[in-house]
This record gives structure tokens, sequence and C-alpha cells, in this order.
């Protein structure tokens, strides 16, 4: 049983492979009736597309979608949105010398372990290239949210040794995209910008720590027992490509805290609204939102494609040395921060339609 | 639409309130012609039993469970497995004075949000009493793994200020179960137990992090690109009460290592099986197993509810004083080591049986 | 992946085996605040429960339920619904003799090829007994249906050669019930009765028709392309143990009729209503209700269990002859009337909650 | 909730309307290293293609669909098939007039009911064009049963009055497409065409029966008790536009039966297969298939647009006239034979991969 398909009324379902002809999917279960910006959809996918800058991979693709159905006259009917974005600069013959053997802490072996092929040429599906489908569909999400005043942000807090530590508040789309490296932190992003330069002098590369946040969140969303909203959204940051963590609130600094210390004690708003003095909560109580900030920190990996020989072993399982050709991010991050984003966007849309059902 | 189902195929559905008359489920698409083992089943539910040591609540239950269905001549016969675990030793008098408050970080008020009303005795479905449904389906998911020897531990390593810095290894139930921690490192577990007894006697509770790992994972489980076997476990650990963080393989240090350390480098061992010389990756690549042990961690925040007086406010806003009553662990970590092994089993069963379909 | 849930939104899990310790289930999706009358759950499984009259079997089983979670304070709490009903009056030695056979028209042979072995005790999950789950989860649904104005409604329309050409209109309980057949035609009834008698003396059972009728039906439930709300009320329906056929509005009928015969002409009603002058479409077009009353017909095969000698094959293959005892019933139409309006209550709740996240 | 997903593992989730850009869709879960014959795949299309004869309606589509995903050196690759097919020759001003109107017995009022706006050119996702999206789909999937023996087919066996009395044997494509009416009888098929010419002179339009037959079945494929194979077959068919009936095996006559006619009679076969003297059970008992043939029954009403004036009423309430004008099917039946064989090899295919988890 594949996994291709997210959420459970608000659900996006993709295809494509990096080297194909084209990616894109299937949104079914947006509500009728929402006014579609198209050139927003639009701005979103050009946040996550290559070659925007210095520092992101140089395969030029415009990233532009064709959409085939579900809207009709500037509104959602409540028939499935397709869609598609085709492939335009994908240069498979970079992967020619790399068909056969696999490359260190990519997905190649795991593939072929598992379905006995592979489609070799850029990664195939296990490609970030599939992200795309995801910012589109999350694009719609948003909108939807935004009908309830709900708002998603992220940002880079973390590459290599270079930490932001991000204050506890909601950073605007503007003030995250006032550096190529989505830090609102100027000084940080400046350190963070040159090591990255460094590292791809060296054909080396770096990991990295993206923080999302969420604000408006009415109180009542998620799903008990399993179907917690810090699950889904667990869930959700995971199946990113290169994350290897995912902590909200106080995350894993809770652990070493006390009872008396992490509670977060209830006082009384203006106009009469329940609220958290602090918010080690991270705005989810329960499995179900509190109505305070939603915030979370999500963990990357370094990228796996290094431009320097490694050891490896090809298909026989005999050693190889590889050198990777091909244009490669050094550093995912900045180009992560729109895909955070829109998976936020996909679990809470999905959320805010699931909680329709929760009351008679 | 709620959601108290867990796994796709292998997929378990549960009920119950930690002060109702019973907590069951029903477990579907257990493979027939498994032979369950009883006694080990309650050896599970026993790791997690309330009352087992003077670090975990006072609270004595049985959790001895009946099974309804679904097993016929000691094999398990395709059809659904049902179960019920009932309560005996609740005490909802204890919870009387807090029906008319909003406990801090716990989900009283978001579960009268999103339901406009709620089961206050001990919690309602939000308690962690919840867990032994987990535990059950867990026990013979474990049982599904030991045909393919696949085998599932944990261990706390952290508790508070005080960390146990895992070993790449296994460790046996013995190895675990050797002091009421369940920390292996006896020196760490010593300085834990003192740590966990001196905020209990303050009335103050404290968090914790838990290890998982898995061995004998064959190459291949895991369902790209949303269901990737991390991000289902990662899902599986934060839907588990109080906790806060899920990370896999290098985890959250991974952001600020470099490509050409974190890349685990390929290598052939005996037989011609493909192996990692590091495990960086945790055993899972691209979202798929690589037959490499899975290693992981769980962070939990500190117990919620203190022995000694919280402000907060009435279900009406009103500022109030509460002190709770009631039996309550000082730390969850010692009782949550069988939890994350249950949940850990459900992923692993479900990711075994969705592989069935993955080839010709 | 096994079957046993039914539902999207409000969802029945159900487990249980005609000659295990208990039948049950749980029920998620059910939302919050809804009052339930237990009274009313108890009536709904007594018009199914065995031993009610002459023409059903004797099997005695007082079908008393046991509500254990869900419910607080005699409201839904939106925590899933656990309940069982034990099993009291099994015959087990009654079937020992067909252990080792196949029972012509039964699921013996078919379970036995799917699972490997089986639970040959009063045919274990296949038993018709199962359905006992689907009354209880259907009483629920019905009261969340009467919130919103929808009455639930079917009775006996064929038995054998007897027809009762059922009018156009919806029959209440008390005109069903009104004789032991459920058919509320009396001259009707009391030749099927008879034919019913006559074949129960020879050992020899009979098939039948039952008709269901749904009204208060708002515009707009239904899901297309593929939930279809005939689509999702065929599946229910055929679901059933003994089905056969299933038919909405014009049926089979139409593909006999010309367009112009079965075109229903829209017009206008009091208070603006739209309506249509004729209900071929049964109350749904395109898969979605449109207002109008729903019609549909199930037909169901005569029972397998004959008390007399029948030629068939044992487990290895091997002629034999086989004759029936246990308790059964000649014909099940009459018991099975609660059993399609359970399902029925079952399908339309799940549209009704699923229809609420269609608009904006 | 939407409903435009269909399957459990082999899953098909279509989007797309009668006048946009183009249908398609995405296969998920189709087991990696199937060789796809696309011309196969194309012939399928074919069949259900408009303007293929005098008898359909005389838009021109070429229905050749564009792969996009999925396949790799001729193989899928486990990856989800992602595919599009364009409208061509849609026009939709023949639709403007209807704009504001109900046309009777389509999906306008209910639609609107439903979404509260519509797109109404060509009926937009309500329209039968839709199912060419199943029928690309069931052509993979048909190609997936071919690799474990099954093959399935459809008949047309009745239209308005006339009838062929289905021989209980399973017709090759050959057989059923040698007429244009697709029914293997060929003084029925010329009484039927002639039929349906009348008709069409009149700009009348009627019903028709198709059969679907399997052979090749093993034992063993169906999920009990909510998924039971007729179930899920029973919801296939219904889901399809115009259906108002389904049955398999006896259908509606087995109401008429006894039970000493209707049970059909085990015995060993050569290389001891066991199988049935009769097949009333239609290849299926208790859900499960048994491994006799499959055979059933599919009744569509007449088609609802008539090129004559019909009363209805505007979108305001107000009575009018409607006289439809654009290219119509006088009967669906002979181009819905191949959708018919699509969603019965959906089924199967489904079926035989949830089949795989259901023993050790």
């Amino acid at each position: 049983m594949a996994g291709n398909s997210f959420g459970q009324i608000f659900r996006l379902t993709s295809f494509g492979e990096s080297h194909g002809p084209a990616l894109g999917g299937v949104l079914d279960g947006c509500p009728s009736g929402l006014p579609i910006d198209l050139t927003a959809v639009q701005a979103d996918l050009d946040r996550r597309r290559p070659g925007q800058s210095g520092i992101t991979t140089a395969r030029k693709e415009a990233d532009s979608f064709e959409l085939l159905s579900g809207v009709f006259e500037g509104r959602t009917t409540g028939a499935p949105i397709g869609f598609i974005i085709r492939n335009r600069d994908e240069r498979s013959s970079d992967y020619d010398a790399m068909a056969g053997s696999f490359r260190p802490s990519h997905a190649d072996y795991t593939t072929t372990a598992k379905y006995g092929h592979r489609d070799h040429r850029g990664g195939g599906r296990s490609s970030a290239r599939e992200t795309v489908c995801r910012v589109f569909a999350g694009a719609i999400a948003r909108q939807l949210l935004t009908t309830v005043g709900v708002e998603v942000g992220a940002c880079v807090s973390g590459v290599g040794p270079y930490q932001f530590a991000t204050a506890d508040r909601f950073f605007s789309r503007e003030e995250v995209d006032a550096n190529i490296l989505r830090c609102p932190d100027e000084t940080a992003a400046d350190q963070m910008i040159r090591y990255i330069e460094e590292l791809k002098s060296l054909g080396d590369t770096t990991g990295g720590v993206i923080t999302g946040f969420v604000r408006g969140m009415p109180a009542g969303w998620g799903e008990p027992v399993f179907d917690k909203l810090h699950a889904d959204l667990g869930k959700a940051m995971l199946s990113i490509n290169a994350v290897h963590g995912f902590e909200y609130g106080s995350g894993f600094a809770a652990a070493a805290m006390k009872g008396s210390e992490h509670n977060d004690v209830f006082t009384t708003a203006k106009a009469g609204r329940i609220v958290t003095r602090t918010n080690h909560s991270g705005g989810i109580q329960g499995g179900i939102s509190n109505g305070m900030d939603i915030r979370f920190r999500v963990a990357f990996k370094p990228v796996a494609t290094l431009l320097k020989p490694q050891e490896t072993v090809d298909t026989g399982g005999n050693p190889t040395v590889l050198e990777a050709k091909g244009r490669h991010d050094p550093c995912v991050v900045p180009r992560a921060v729109p895909i955070v984003e829109a998976m936020t966007c996909l679990v809470l849309a999905d959320h805010y339609l699931r909680h329709r059902s929760s009351r008679l």
C-alpha cells in the first residue's frame, strides 16, 4: 500500500519524478466557493524554485503550473483540483554514471531494495523536486486558512554551527524574505550565507533548522488520540526530504524541565479569551490547539550529494568511487522554508475541515 | 473526523476513558495463522501497569485483558481481534474539585473548546490510561514481527538534567528492566531515580527522553513520499501523551553537520549484504529501511499534574487556585518505555504488511 | 487489508464471532453533544433479536449491550463509543459434525481458502450474528439523523413468489411491525407467513426482498464521483449477509424505459421548494440527494442452512452428506428489516457529516 | 469529505470536467515491475470513445492519454502513475442556454444544492466523460490481473424491452465487439440497434443492462464483513453514471427461490479442485471469491438528455421549457461496456493486493 496521499478530508495525492515529463497531483476535498488567487499560488512556487540565488541549485525551472480542473469562474467548485508542473531543465545524462551505483545517504539503495528497479535519473520519485506539488497544494490550503484568519510562516533558524535564537513571535514573509537565507536575523544570516558559500566551494554541504509558526489559531483543532495536531504536523515535516527531527513548543528541552517550570498557567485576556502566560505547549494541549500561537522546529540533515569523490558500492555490491555531477543545493533550508509552510497549511486545512464534524 | 485509529493495514481502533467501565479496541488486519502467546501479551501490559514501583503512580490496576474474538485454537483467524481491559481502581471523586477548572498544561481546556463538554474524571479520553490499548495491540504486533526476525526495544536515556549517552546498540529487555527506571546505565539510573524521588517529595515532576531501537530489519519497508517509515514512527511517538519531540538517526545534531561527515558510506559485509559503515541515517534512507538498526529518540515533557497549588482559571474564565488530588507519576518515562515499544511495533507491523503489495 | 470498518467520518469498526464470548465494536466520529436514548437503542436490537417469533431461529439471545465509553451524563462526548454484546445461548456442539465439511452456499470453503483455517462454530465471523453490531451503531446513527429531521424505515416486500407492490410512501415502525413478517400489507403478509411455515416444516428455506425508504432528506448529501449516495447505500446493503441485489428508484425496470417516461420533471412546491413530479430517481440524482424520499430494494437469497441432507465435500475434497443441526431462520427478511435500516442510518449519518466540509 | 478516490491499495484518484482543459488522475499502489502495454491501454480507451458509431454521441475525442510518471523503461516503478487526457472537441456554447435551468434527471439541481455553484458546461464533473479516467486506470489494472490469469469481460444484455438471456459463459472481446451494440447475440443486437435508432430519430433515449463476467478467479479474494467482494463490485458499478441497479449470481431472482434450489453443491473437479455444480453464488460466497466465474448484472437508466422540449424550472424555481442542444448518446450501454469492465478490473486488482496481507 503506497503512500502518495496526504490528509484525510483536504487531501493531496501527488505524482511525478525529477526527470519525467511532469509532476502534478489531485487536491480533493477543498470546499466549494473558495476564490483562488493564482498569482499567490505562483508566488509560493517561486519561493521554492531552484536557481533563485547563489546558494541554491543552478537548475532552472519556471515551475509554472497548469490548473486543470476544480475551479470555475475564479472559485473552487468542490470538484477535485488537478494540476501539473512540467519539467523543463532536467539533464538526465548527469546521472548516467550513477545509474550503476548507490549514492551514499540517498534513496538509491533502499528504492532498489523495495521495488526491484528504479528510475535513477535525478533520484526519480525520491527527489526533493517532488515537493513542488506540496507547495502548489499548500498554497490553496493557505488561501482556505486565510478565510478563517489563520496565518502560517516559517524561517531558517539554524545552519551548521550558527543559530538564530528565534524570538517567540510571528515573522512576516517580508521579514523572512529580506535575505536569501530566509533568516530574519541579519547577523546570523550573514554568517550562515558565508558558511554555505565556503562549503560549496569545497564541494561540501550542511544541514540546518527551520522554525515554523502559526498565528490566529482557533482553539479546538486536532483529533485525539492518534491524530493529535502536533502528531500530524510532525508526520508532515518528517515526510519532507532530509528531515531528521521535529519538536514543538518546548521540544527536547522539555525533557530537562520540571513541571513547575513547564506548566503554562491559564489566565483571562481581553474579551474574556482564555490564554496562557507562557507557551511551552507550543499552542497545542492534548493534541488540540488552544488558541495560542503554534511553534515548532524542524531539523534537516546535510545535503547528501557532494561534489567530491565518495566511496560506495555498485549495484552488484562491489566497491567503487562516485563523484556527483548535476546541480545541487549546498544547503536545503532556504528553499525548504516554503515547503515547511506548505505542509503546515495542508495539516491545518485538513484539521479545520475535520473539526467541522466534531460537534452536533 | 475523529482520530482513534492507527495504521492502514494492521490497524488499531481504540476506545475508553480513564474512569469509564473499560478501555478496549479492535485490532483489524492481523494476518491469520499467527500463534498468539497470551502470557507475553500480559507481560507487555504489566510493564506499563501503574503501581509497579515507588516512582510511579499508586493507582492499582491489574490491567488484565479479555480477548473477545479473532483467535481460535491459539492462532489468529484473520477476523478482527476485539479486546477490553476493565478499570478497577478509579477514584472519580479525586477529580470532583477539578471539574470546574482547567488544569494547567492538561487537555481540559482544549477538550472543552473542541467538544463543548467533557468527562472530567481522570481526564477522560485524554488520560494516558488510554495507552493500555496501544500496549495490548503492540504486543500482538510484536509477535507478528518476531516471525520475520524483527526485534523492538526501548530504554530511558534522559531524566531532567541526567543523560545516558546511549551506546549505538540494541539493549535486551533484561538489560532494560534491570532497574525500575529502565535505563541500562546503572550509574545514570541511580541519579535519575534519586532526582525523581526528590521532585516527588516536593510535589513536582520532571520530563525525560526515551531511545527506541530495532534490530533485524529487512531493507525495503516504508512508503514514500508521505508515509516514510520515519514519518510514521514520528507520528506514532508524537501521538503518545506528553511527547514534545522526535528525532531519528543523527536527529537535530544533523543540522550542525557537514555532508562529508554525515553521509553513511556503503560497503559489503559477509554474505554479500550491503551495509553502511556509520548509521547517521538511523536505519532509514529516503523513508525506506536500509537493513541497518533503526534508532530514534523521543522527548517527554514533565508530568503536568503537580501535587501543589497552581494558578489557573475556572470554566467561566475566573482566576482560581487548584491543587491536584489523585495518584500520579512524578515522571512518565519508565512506564512509557513499553508504550514507545508498542507504537514502534504497530508502525513496523503495518509497514511490513504494506510492503507486501509493493512488487509484482 | 481487512474490511471490518464502515464509513469515513461516522465509522463503525466491529468484531466478534457467532460463538465467541462477545461481539462488539467501536463507533468513532459521532459528534459530541448528542443525547443518547439507551432504551431506543435496545428497541432496535430487539427487532433483530433471534427467537422473536415462530418464523425465526429459536436461539435465545437477550442481545443486551454494554456501553463502555464515549457517553457522559447522557450525551456523547466526541470520544469513540465502545460497546459489547455477549453471546449467551451459543451451542457450539451443534457444529462439531460440520467442522470437517464445507456447507453448501456458506462461507466455510471460501473462509478456509482465504485464511487457511477457520472458527467453524456457527460460521464464526461469517455468521449473520455479526449484524448485531451494525444494529447497535445504526441506532446511534438514527438518533443523530433525528436531530436533522431524517427518518429511516424498511419493510418486507417480497418472500418467495409473494410480492407486496410497495406503495410509494413511508411506512411507520408501527405499520411495519404490525405483523411478525414486517410487511405492511396484511394479505401479502399472511401468504408469506404461511409459505415460510410450510417451507420450515420441510426443512427448506426461502429468499425475499426488503424495501428501504427515507423521508425528510435535505438536498445535497452524497460525494461524487465514487462515493455517490446510492453507491454507498448499495455497498452497505450488499455487505449484509445473503444479499444478492440492490436497486434504487426505478432500479432494473429503468433499463426498459424511455427517457421521456423516466425523467423526473422539476416543479416548485410550497415555500419555493424545488421538487420532482415523479421519483424514478429514488431521491438521488448524480449521486446526491435531491430532497425527495429515498427508496431502494434489497434482494436476499434463501437461507443456505437446510434441515435436510445435502451433498457436499469434506475439507479433503471427498464427497460427503451433511445434515445441519442448530437453530436457523427459514427466511431472514423479517429480522433483516432492522439491519437494512441500520445500514441505511450508518450511510446517511456518514454522508451528513461528510457534507459538512463541502462548502466554504 | 469528497469522494474522488476509488480502491484501498490499488487506488485511483481522478479529476476533470467535461469542458475543462483536461481530465486525469493518479493511480497509486500499482506494484513495481509490471510491464505496461500502452497500445492495449489506448485500445481500452478507444472502446469508450465517443463518436465510434451511429448510435453514440457525435462528439469527437481522440482520448489519447499522456502518461506522466510511474513507468520507466516500460515497467512500473512502484511510484504513482500520473496521467492526463485532454479535451479537444468541447462545445461549451451548446450549454449556455441551459446554465440558468435545471435539466430533468441530471445532476444540475443537486450539484447546486450541494456546492452553491456549478460548472454548467457539459455537466462539469457530473458528466460521464469523467469515466475516461476509470477506463485508463482499469486498463492498467487489467494488465496486473493478467499476470495472475484473471480475465474480465462484459457485454450488453438488455436494451429497452429486448433481452439477451446471457448464457452462463465468458464472452471474448472479439465476440462482444462483433457488433456496435456489444451484444454477442446477433439477433438481439439487431433488434436493439433498430430500437435505439428509432428512439434517436424521435429525440428520445432508452436504458439497458450490462452483464459482467470474470474467469480465472482464484478462491480467497474479498474482505468481510464490510468489504465483501460483491459489495465492492456493487459500489463500483453503482458509481458509474446512470446505473440504478446491481445484482450478482442469482440476483433478484434469488428472492423467489427455495434454499434447496439455490444452494450450490460442492464437488471435486480434476486436479482436486473444489468447484460447485451450479453457480447461483456468482463466484462469491460470504463475500469471498470461490474460484468459480464471477457474474453480475448492471441496470442503466435511460439517458436523461432528450432532444425535445421538456418542462423544468430555472435556478430561481420558475417554470421553464428546455430543449437540449449538444451531442448525446441515445443509449449508453454500448459505450458503458468498457467502463463496467474497467471498474471490475479496479475492484479485483485492489482485492488481489488486499488479499496479500491476509495470511501469515
